[in-house]
């Protein structure tokens, strides 16, 4: 009788990594169609079978992870973390687990919704976003021994707890390299005010290009996020010396600012890069980061995963990738 | 002593009815700050306490709604799903339900896991989105006695459970009477291939307008959704003889394409009128048709209330307004 089949037998089968077994059973969209197959094959001839309902059993756990969403969530940018709530949902069910909705309208209120959602629906771990310097979440959260897992560092304290979030500093490095090779030697940074660590972490990577190709730090804009900004942001650049011909900025919002004030003086605006992909983004064919919310979202669930276990989950942290594109109108 | 604060009480002292009471508490969003602030100074005076405690002992029940999401939604038309779901959220919070969201590939397995949620996780109650002729789902849940309420009518059986919806028709016949007014005379409609409820209910309206005015019946293009359809079709309405200068859409996908094909030949567009308000026709100044969706969630709650009391509630029909816009470019 063969031994028993389990992920390491099935992965010694199909020739690939026991992560890559779960990743073909349960989140088939980050395989290759032809390892998936492999996987498939293995699975099959062992008789492999996840056992769900031992899991569940075993863990005594309600598996329902609670998330906060933003009451109402609009316009260009909020799409980045609808995707995440959908890829969140998919592939946390592919694990057995739900996704139950809460609103806070502050810190304070959503550590009050945690205690509730715990107490009141057995909601056994959390999923927390936009993390920030001394984020008093986290800390009650940990303070508690509530397993979660945020979307976004512990800025300040990389090794507090797990964590999942995208290099943006890479991001902007990339879009800024992309503005060097087409020949632009005059490119500007618009971004948030200092002190986000998100913004200012975008800064540094477009900072990090410059220095490397040898150039003088360029011009750098902090305004708050929206499109109407760009347009201020782009105005002022424009308006002084040294007019900047590139622009690599922290949003869609503030590109499509910048666009639209480069078109209103009738200047091409194939130089301007946004940052998350938005459908207006694509309408128009701006050039822009993209974050890879569905690995993000998997990652996510296998660090709750790791949690729920008592292990200490190494933090992860995703490339993005610059999606370029040329001006439709 | 005073007679003890209720609902009418408070209702009496505002001058307003109960239903504003509720809301003014529940959803400040629909009511003015002046009815607000009259409702809040009753309910302050009179020491009105809505006892929510009181309510769930009573009703014994998890006040966890299940919400089905697509696995991804993005692109121009799934925003209203989002702001469906955000607004949802909040309002569900305020009557102390949760929303629990989970996934399915299709209506056989959206029914599967109607029996799983209600098994495993206690969801006692559904919204249920995107219905269509003949829907096997409200079918099902009806047969089990599930409560839930649909945004969306359950075409051609009307009275069959409660349903909130928006009137499609109207706000069509709106975009064409706009059009109308402002002299166009060959006003084309730009939808999907018949059948689909939601699409010939938005054929319809744009039919009655230009009865209406004494018109004969106008072009018609019906093309799957997207903004490669929108631009095939206007491509064709264009090419014929009798080329209309007017063209209402049933999604702002459909209208994005039809800007973009007149735009390619030099056309003026601000004769197009899209569907649906998403964030790229409000920044390309594209005049659309909004849907209430903070008042579908309100309804949709208050509806799944009255289920959930064993009441039978009628049906709401809002009306969707027209968002009239200057092209940006």
């Amino acid at each position: 009788m063969p031994e028993r089949a389990t992920l390491n037998s099935v992965a010694r089968q199909a020739g690939v990594s026991r992560q890559t077994v779960s990743n073909a059973l349960n989140s088939p969209e980050l395989v290759s169609p032809e390892t998936r197959d492999r996987v498939l094959r293995a699975v099959e001839e062992q008789g492999y079978r996840a056992n769900r309902a031992a899991r569940q059993m075993r863990t005594q756990r309600s598996q329902v992870i609670g998330l906060r969403v933003e009451p109402v969530r609009d316009g260009v940018n909020g799409v980045v973390l609808d995707r995440f709530l959908h890829a969140l949902t998919h592939t946390a069910e592919r694990h057995d687990h739900r996704i139950m909705l809460f609103t806070a309208a502050d810190a304070d209120r959503e550590i009050d919704a945690y205690a509730d959602l715990v107490a009141s629906v057995g909601v056994d771990a959390f999923v927390v976003t936009g993390t920030h310097h001394g984020d008093r979440r986290t800390t009650w959260l940990a303070e508690h021994a509530l397993p979660f897992v945020t979307f976004g560092r512990p800025w300040g304290a990389e090794d507090s707890h797990a964590w999942v979030d995208v290099d943006g500093a890479t991001g902007t490095e990339t879009a800024t390299t992309h503005l060097l090779r087409r020949g632009h030697r005059r490119i500007a940074f618009v971004g948030w005010p200092e002190g986000s660590g998100v913004g200012d972490d975008r800064r540094t990577g477009w900072r990090r290009a410059l220095r490397r190709a040898g150039l003088p730090p360029g011009r750098d804009v902090a305004e708050p996020d929206g499109t109407d900004s760009g347009r201020v942001a782009a105005a002022r650049l424009r308006d002084g010396g040294d007019a900047p011909t590139g622009f690599v900025c922290a949003s869609d919002s503030l590109a499509l600012g910048v666009v639209t004030e480069l078109r209103s003086r009738g200047l091409p605006w194939d130089a301007v890069v946004g940052f998350d992909d938005t459908p207006v983004a694509a309408f128009l064919g701006l050039t822009t980061v993209r974050q890879p919310i569905a690995e993000v979202a998997v990652a996510c669930v296998q660090q709750l995963q790791a949690v729920l276990s008592g292990e200490r989950p190494e933090p992860v942290l995703l490339t993005p990738e610059l999606v370029v594109r040329l001006p439709q109108s």
